[in-house]
């Protein structure tokens, strides 16, 4: 039956992108081979290959995996008619999320995805796509912040969303190298910088009467 | 005479920590072992291990010439009676700097040697004795506008301390994946931010006479 082959098919994904994380973790994602993720799940080396050709294919869709969620959590901050809630909850879901021992193992394979982009096209590629959709989207954020009067119109979109990407990029370094860092203060922090913005802004410029809309932002061009 | 022996060895250290950048960009940290640098500078094998005796001791020395020049630009931020002032100072210095060809092809060696630190204890050892200082003195500045109430006693001193890290590692890794980015509108953006968080704590406590003082904040603490 189509349903259970599917189903089969998914599993059978997730054993091979669950023991590529694992030899990543303990071997670097260079140093990994195809046959150290053919041992490490049992399976044959063929039926590896069926599904995925090369590590490289194993990245992307773990990646996809972690973007998937992660445009979940940016289609509810389009969604928000308040932008500095909707700057809040992302940070709280973003940066709080980073607390999950599933996700900081994942974390710690990005650092070295993040290394071997500068060394190979294809997952430079699978990085600069998990950035620029998220960071499209921010900019999106806080233009129509502008338009609403609520975030200042001297602020640069476009780079003020790549602090924010980079606010999420420099926290699962500094875990990944420190554990035991604080991430809750680190998300008080934020928040803070976010109060700042957002209310230093409605003091530049009238506020208009309450956004209406409230529908998501126009999706980013990329 | 010693002034020429010191001038020449200083010259061969330079020397050696220039091949081995050189490495490093083309073969990647890892990757590059002692005879590849060897090879680049054209010396014995003798005379470099007489300098560095690992890899590790090179990248060590590379980190702390670079520290040594954040160091300069932190001192002179803690010398800033206007905190405010002294972010901004500090914005353009770290984050403007990296425009220069020479800090990124560095900082692309910086990405890997980011990664390296989760597998090599020396090398984490060195990546986090490089930000916990700065970190720390960041977190004294911001403690020190507190005490003066222009920073907002809700903000997490640490937490902001490490976000405005996060802020220069960030940019680092999306400057080294795209050499085209627009560092100018992400040094705008971070100007922004730092006026929201300073303007934001004027209006949330009592702004005392103005700062006398004016020395340097007591030395962190490690």
């Amino acid at each position: 039956m189509p349903r259970v082959t599917e189903d089969y098919l998914d599993s059978r994904r997730k054993e091979i992108m669950g023991a590529a994380i694992t030899c990543f973790s303990r071997e670097g994602f260079h140093r990994t081979t195809m046959q150290d993720i053919v041992a490490e799940t049992g399976l044959s080396a063929g039926a590896i290959y069926r599904y995925f050709p090369a590590k490289e294919d194993i990245v992307e869709a773990i990646a996809a995996e972690h973007h998937s969620r992660e445009a979940g959590a940016l289609a509810d901050a389009q969604a928000c008619v308040d932008i500095g809630g909707a700057l809040r909850q992302l940070a709280r879901v973003s940066l709080g999320g980073l607390t999950s021992a599933e996700e900081q193992t994942w974390r710690r394979v990005t650092v070295q995805v993040w290394a071997e982009a500068l060394r190979n096209d294809r997952v430079l590629e699978i990085v600069r796509s998990g950035l620029d959709e998220p960071v499209e989207i921010l900019a999106d954020l806080f233009r129509r912040g502008q338009l609403d009067g609520i975030v200042s119109s001297e602020l640069e979109p476009l780079g003020a969303a790549r602090v924010c990407a980079a606010i999420f990029q420099g926290l699962v370094l500094q875990q990944a190298w420190n554990p035991e860092l604080d991430v809750a203060a680190y998300v008080d922090a934020v928040l803070s910088l976010i109060d700042g913005l957002v209310r230093t802004a409605a003091r530049t410029g009238p506020v208009p009467a309450a956004h209406v809309g409230g529908g998501p932002a126009k999706a980013p061009s990329s």
